[in-house]
């Protein structure tokens, strides 16, 4: 996103505690002159008011993103996503900023009944520690709208995959082929069914929205037309990369505690507005495999 | 609650850090060897581990219950109601309470499109920090149900009245009469519809769904099935009191910043498990009128 606003002549200030992100990331981001980085978390509000300033917008994707371990340490997704949410908020608030464009994912629909899901599906349950977290951070924000005339773009993402990628199946699976081609540990029954968005086509996505759609509260699904099991996700993986190893499905239809075993996103509200996605899920995962293979470093930047 | 259970020989350990209760509410109950008092807050994690326990179920009602100043002080419902609902999912996980019966709000429909509001309506958009903290709450207990095999059971009031009423539009409207008899200051145009549930009907239903349903996560909206205008209640208050003040409306649809003009839930899930409201909106609002002429001590608790 910081490349890309950049190519385009806009000041960006990138706000990371480097704690999952990669300094890497950002290597052509620092050459240009209208970049600023100030490495800082969010957690601690007095740090926030002083740094989240002087913005026309503010796109919150700071956040613990890893749905899988929320009941391990059932407190890190509320730091890390609720309540850095309200620093951000009460950040702009005191600041003045109030626009705000918001990551928050499909995992908010908990194990939907409708698909496609749209975003005005039935009164959500949550199965797990990060979607609530998340649904908390929307539904704060939404409370700034009212109550201080903030406008929000909320999206409500399916997995994301592209250049950059350091966590999530295929990091997993790759990582586990590098060290034995010859076997893969599956989570789960490898019949979840799973929808992925290209990081190029997220971007553009959240652009699209932030420039057409000028609600109070604008929230929009972001994924692709399809999903793909896991099973048919580790075929493509290996394809690419000449594999045949031996799978082993660890069972249940649920990878994780809280995996919802199938997601599929409704999007015509955001193709509505002239966004569609450029890469298919298959045309993604190949180019997720080869950009792992051509960074191995990123193995090692997570236990 | 507490005096009903008691009756019932049930143990129970209250715990309030009496910042919006009333110790005298408790006169009954502290007579009684089955009822122990722990004055505490809960928003000390640790301090909750070691009072939060021996249990069969919390009754989770502790809470920031306003929901009008939200935007007054932000971090005031995040602290009493999401975080406080952290804390007591957490100690209950730690000394292995499984049983959670939990006071939401019929506010976390936001500005609902549908009447009456069903638990199920379409994915809610929230218009109060009050709402958007005890859907932040709701959310965690959630998770926690997925994560621990708890069970849960979450209700979704409208606004209470009857007896130890001490904040709500009949407390406010009294107190001004109080002073002057012949004025009387309202918020909004007066047009707003509302619905109550009196405080006993609102512990049978509590009770009726505890005993009676048994999924991990049951979710109820307790109200009537009336609503009453502002200005109809008004009526009914002035009645009962033989006064006849001039009407001040202060203007606008909603009588404050995230105030929903119209609140009506459908209740036909907690009635289709046989409970149903003994009192009628105009009874309960001539008791609590009654109640709080009785009670004039309660207009100094608060400013």
């Amino acid at each position: 996103m910081t490349d890309h606003l950049l190519n385009y002549n806009n000041k960006i200030i990138g706000i990371d505690d480097l704690s999952t992100g990669e300094k890497f990331f950002l290597q052509n981001s620092f050459k240009n002159k209208n970049f600023k980085f100030i490495k800082s978390d969010l957690t601690n509000l007095k740090t926030a008011k002083k740094i989240v300033k002087n913005a026309d917008i503010v796109m919150h994707f700071a956040a613990n993103a890893d749905v899988r371990y929320g009941h391990k340490d059932t407190y890190r997704d509320i730091k890390q996503n609720t309540l850095v949410t309200y620093s951000v908020l009460e950040s702009m608030r005191v600041n003045n900023i109030k626009n705000i464009a918001f990551c928050s994912t499909g995992s908010v629909y908990g194990e939907a009944k409708n698909f496609p899901t749209p975003e005005n599906d039935t009164f959500p349950i949550q199965t797990s520690f990060y979607g609530a977290s998340k649904l908390a951070g929307e539904s704060l924000i939404q409370a700034y709208c009212e109550a201080f005339n903030f406008k929000s773009w909320i999206f409500r993402f399916v997995s994301i995959l592209g250049n950059r990628y350091t966590h999530g199946h295929v990091y997993d699976f790759l990582k586990q082929l590098d060290q034995n081609p010859k076997k893969l540990n599956v989570l789960g029954d490898g019949n979840q069914r799973k929808s992925y968005l290209h990081v190029d086509d997220c971007i553009s996505a959240i652009l699209t929205a932030v420039n057409k759609s000028k609600n109070k509260v604008n929230i929009f699904n972001l994924g692709t037309n399809e999903y793909i099991t896991v099973k048919d996700s580790i075929k493509e993986i290996c394809k690419t990369n000449n594999l045949k190893p031996k799978l082993n499905f660890l069972g249940g239809k649920r990878g994780w505690i809280g995996d919802s075993p199938f997601i599929y996103l409704d999007c015509k509200k955001i193709r509505s507005l002239g966004w569609k996605p450029k890469f298919s899920i298959k045309k993604s995962l190949i180019l997720t495999t080869k950009y792992i293979n051509d960074n191995k470093w990123i193995f090692k930047i997570r236990k």
